[in-house]
């Protein structure tokens, strides 16, 4: 079940594992305080790269697909979470109305719309599909390739409240991240708990604002653990509003790239890395890895391809403006097979309820492996694989790379909560 | 990993089944509402009996050995259930003291104790084990089967906590069912959690009163499906204490005995059932499946064996005085290869974490299987065998068969809820 697995885990990463191992008690125990302050979100992926001298999250996905590619021995896990989130959030629950991507036809993220909703009726709730694209005005079955179906119907909106006919909801889960803005049928919901939160969604949520929040729960997690916060946390620059189009753009983005991949160099002339340096350009909102470029040398920024250049922009007047973010290369030195392969982990509530690596055959392991292509190891992260084996040697044990991949996956949980209360929109300000 | 298993499930069973797993969303709504109003034991394990026409608890255990029985696969479950109840206890909490049994050298115990400690140790806790066994004075280590080892320490008591040397609990587990009644170093303990409570072990528990209080659940959720409760909850008698070295007080046991078969044979006549019913003696007190008899006629019950009699008598002052309890006897109509074989459930908080089936070659499916030479097959509760398969014929799949199980588990876990509020010596009692 767990496919062997090449890693390149020498030096300072066995140190961060020993330790994570060593700390499990009190790691455990400043999760459950944490928790006590913060709210987890509903539901969070996060995609890890494992470059062996570090461990650091780079993507926290708040509206996650995927979940098809959790074992379905994970699944107990999963519907345990699920009770334990519904149980806090809205215990006399009997309707979960599931909002999915619109226009959606990849059979792949339909599984992951059926699995869900297994998921949740599992942990006893009626689950049904509303879909905010209005081109569909009854319901309609969509099959899917295991042979069964699945029906989306046409959500009714009803003053304070929104449903499908016959079926009014307590909670609305969103597995749709909003990149196209906000529906005006989602806006001003108070008598429904509506989850993830709008500004969670891409229309509003910013790359920065979650690595901000990261920095600083890397922060807190390295001083109880008596490390440099840099071992898991990827250092970024907010570039703000580029437009590419003109050449001061390019330049301004050439001189913030040259500045981070001097930071990078320092610390790896710290620790004695003998790599070279990379940095990851991408766009400040928005998801699917879309237009992630990889920088060596800045002055490849001054000849992007044109289609890069337009990928990289979010700004949907026609101009080549967006918003950037650049975030520090953390390579990947996990393997499988041949293929550079990257640890993604799933998270309900606060629990970690499974994880694949994503592998892609054609890719570096310098560059975004969530592209057209990519394949996916489940990995029984449930299991007794999910659990610590104390004693083993660090780095030789399975078990004990993946609690090491969950606590890190639920570092960047922690900063999404961080993150949803700073940007929440409706959130009372204490003067 | 799955055992062949030759059921008898036919007629009502099924239909049981059908209606249990139609109303899955309705069931869980339904426990999550109980749970908003009562607390869950903090683990608890039931053994049930499936007769084909009915299916009953038949022990509920406060203090659950045999952790060990389940599968590490199931093991994520247990610490993902633990750390919930944590966080509901006590949040803040470090430091986890684990009371075992006193003078269990069955190895088979000690792994139980080792397992325990390793899921609350992934839940996130230093757990250390004290022992209330007075001849250990210093720490004791115990070899395990595995070659692992357990160190058991000497309890300290300073005013108002209990813990060991060096090492201050925020809360006390009990894995010592109190049988020799209530240690003095474990009374007026009001600045920790001492789980579960004092009242809860067999120095003060009495079957009588978890019947009382599951006769109750099975009522509520026998209207909640439209169900006759009886498919679901086995009928007892409190005979009270009898002595049973007189005439007088075997005649009394003889005369209860034949109204409860009487009454069992009306239910067996109402639904066309051919078995020839037997009811259950039992002490009203105590564990371990300890001088259980079965009678199928109440003449059987004026020649007992001595030996039996004297299990039968709780009372320590050397005459045959026992509190006695008369149960429904529900045959077990599990068979695995040519064995009876009853499922055990085990649960931590509210959630159902595995199971395995208890066998025994030797007994009959009228019979305690709870006897030396039992044997015990873990089962794939966790994985997805736990999760019912919609559309699977009724019977014919092995999920849906431990989805009802962990349903009818739980309703003697909600029973056990009732009973510890309304037999708790420190309850308010609001007037």
């Amino acid at each position: 079940m767990v496919p062997h697995l090449i890693t390149a885990l020498t030096g300072p990463i066995n140190e961060l594992e020993q330790r994570i191992l060593e700390s499990l008690p009190a790691i455990e125990r400043w999760f459950r305080l944490e928790w006590m302050e913060h709210t987890p979100p509903f539901y969070t992926s996060v995609d890890l790269r494992n470059a062996g001298f570090k461990l650091a999250p780079v993507d926290t996905n708040l509206f996650p697909g995927g979940f098809n590619n959790l074992t379905t021995e994970m699944l107990p896990l999963s519907v345990q979470a699920a009770m334990a989130a519904i149980e806090k959030i809205c215990p006399e629950a009997k309707n979960l109305l599931l909002i999915p991507e619109s226009h959606s036809h990849n059979s792949f993220y339909l599984m992951n719309v059926a699995r869900l909703m297994e998921i949740f009726h599992q942990a006893g709730l009626n689950v049904r599909l509303g879909t905010l694209d209005e081109s569909i005005t009854t319901p309609t079955e969509v099959p899917l390739p295991d042979g069964s179906a699945i029906t989306v119907e046409p959500l009714v909106r009803n003053r304070g409240r929104v449903g499908l006919k016959d079926f009014d909801p307590c909670t609305i889960l969103l597995n749709n991240d909003l990149s196209d803005g906000i529906p005006r049928v989602l806006e001003h919901l108070h008598e429904q708990y509506l989850l993830p939160p709008l500004h969670a969604g891409w229309a509003l949520r910013r790359k920065t604002q979650h690595f901000d929040a990261y920095e600083e729960v890397a922060k807190k997690f390295a001083k109880l653990l008596g490390m440099d916060p840099w071992l898991i946390n990827p250092m970024f620059t907010k570039v703000g509003e580029v437009d590419l189009s003109e050449g001061a753009g390019t330049d301004a983005l050439m001189s913030h790239a040259e500045t981070l991949l001097g930071k990078i160099r320092r610390k790896y002339k710290e620790y004695g890395i003998q790599e070279k340096p990379f940095v990851i350009v991408k766009a400040d909102s928005g998801t699917y890895g879309m237009g992630i470029v990889t920088v060596r040398d800045p002055k490849d920024l001054a000849n992007l391809d044109p289609r890069v250049r337009e990928k990289l922009s979010v700004n949907k007047r026609g101009r080549q403006v967006g918003e950037l973010i650049l975030q520090e290369g953390v390579p990947t030195y996990e393997r499988i097979n041949d293929a550079a392969a990257e640890p993604v982990v799933y998270m309900i509530d606060r629990y970690v309820v499974g994880g694949f690596y994503r592998v892609h055959a054609d890719r570096g392991i310098d560059e975004n492996l969530n592209e057209p292509g990519a394949s996916f190891v489940p990995l029984a992260f449930a299991g007794s694989n999910q659990l610590p084996k104390p004693g083993a040697k660090p780095g030789a044990s399975a078990p004990n790379r993946f609690y090491m991949y969950g606590v890190i996956a639920r570092l960047a949980m922690v900063a999404a909560s961080y993150e949803l209360e700073a940007t929440d929109p409706e959130a009372e300000v204490y003067e």
